[in-house]
């Protein structure tokens, strides 16, 4: 068990981390670090935390493991107010959606430091959707690069498997090309759908099913994280766009053509994809 | 109500239906038609009719409304089968997913026929996954033209209401447009998406999440039933395309121009419209 655990960053993640650490038992101690004296309250009022602060260098003090849980942008510099403060034993991890350049920052300033990221978001945000079995079942992928440390990759494994994930591990350019495809096109693409179905005369969207609504459910997900994510990894999902454009191609020009055959191909082929992809993530 | 209910083709829709009217009385006999033995059978075992029969002309004879929850394709042959046995004052309805051509070729058979849509199919298929509370609250869209008599159209509106749809009116032109986009598009392009996350290594679907489940799970439908729907709905669908390639275009000038602005704005604009409509559709 983790002396202390420090959570930089209570909101969906950090909080979900906070309550799934103690209710585990992973951290005797979870102490959380926010901008705002209210969030502080909340995390301790919802369990989350056993103490907080407004002072990141006194939240890290004593830390065993620290956890970068904000916005991506502000985690290097975060880093630099607290660096001195993280013991060289201390095992650092983030949460970030981007792993490259996450990876390339932390790793510079912190002896142990492993990358992750856990996918288990939703289109909520915050705080107060955090949940103790947020990571139940979920995917959680560990970052290690050359200078990784052997036994900081090995805690990343076991903590994020303690919190209730299944652990892969990827470099962080692998894991960026596969997130673009797996999690950032979808987002995008769902967002756009949701666009060019409410941009008529508003009349679609009052026909809208449950498919649609799960369909489009990420898109309701934090414009400002959003647009962050798809920056920090813009190279890779630009490139998953142009393979998505090329592959509403061949759809475009089976409809153009009538070709019943290829059509039907295509849609058997995904859902062949996704029903052996189910069974094996339900299995 | 109704004397006898005959449902053509007891799958999800029509197997709900017929669970539907009889759980809320809207019936006081339900007969379903099936082309398998079997079918009747397991349709008569789950509660879903009174009595069933492999003849499609013994089906109808008597029936006060008669619903075509069969595949679009086969519609009109069958329509041609039975009209002879249906009467003049029997309310005839059916539950395809593209109106045009359906409303054409069944409002010239029956004198009593009104087109319906109801928006409550799932990824699942078949009598097995049919719900006696599949229609609560969701969208039933009645496509009414010049010649349907007011009386049929009425019954449509009160049918679908009794069993727990919320009721639209729309030309069958404007039903096609509207589902080309809220319904055909999205189940296309989440498909699509799949292919190219399933298409590379395959690591990418290893790592995917719950956001991606909810995205992708209209890709696992069934493919035969989609082609024809495609294929049925095919002008309004390639003007809907027409429509998503506009809007990616514009994703992607946002990306190659690092326009951080213009993407926040696209991201803001889809998650509005999304929440607006949830809070419209759940209040």
């Amino acid at each position: 068990m983790l002396s202390q655990l420090t959570i930089l960053g209570p909101g969906l993640l950090g909080g979900s981390i906070g309550l799934a650490a103690r209710q585990r038992k992973v951290a005797q101690r979870v102490v959380v670090w926010a901008r705002r004296p209210e969030a502080v309250e909340e995390a301790i009022r919802m369990g989350v935390a056993d103490a907080g602060t407004l002072d990141a260098r006194v939240a890290v003090r004593g830390a065993a493991a620290v956890v970068f849980a904000t916005p991506i942008g502000v985690m290097e510099s975060l880093a630099d107010q607290i660096r001195e403060e993280v013991g060289r034993e201390c095992f650092v991890t983030d949460v970030g959606s981007v792993k490259y350049p996450v990876v390339r920052a932390l790793s510079a300033r912190f002896a142990r430091f492993i990358g992750s990221h856990p996918m288990a978001g939703s289109e909520q945000a915050g705080l107060g959707a955090a949940r103790g079995d947020l990571f139940e079942r979920a995917v959680c992928i560990v970052t290690p690069v050359e200078s990784t440390e052997p036994v900081a990759l090995q805690w990343g494994h076991d903590f994020w498997k303690a919190l209730g994930c299944m652990v892969r591990t990827m470099s962080p350019t692998a894991h960026d090309e596969v997130v673009a495809r797996v999690s950032h096109l979808p987002h995008l693409v769902a967002a756009a759908v949701v666009n060019v179905v409410a941009g008529g005369d508003g009349r679609a969207l009052e026909c809208a099913g449950p498919g649609f609504r799960d369909f489009s459910r990420i898109a309701s997900g934090p414009p400002e994280m959003w647009t962050e994510i798809c920056m920090e990894n813009r190279d890779e999902l630009r490139r998953a766009l142009r393979a998505l454009t090329e592959e509403l191609d061949r759809w475009r020009v089976a409809l153009d053509n009538r070709d019943v055959v290829e059509l039907r191909g295509l849609l058997k082929k995904a859902k062949q994809y996704r029903d052996e992809w189910r069974l094996r993530s339900e299995g």
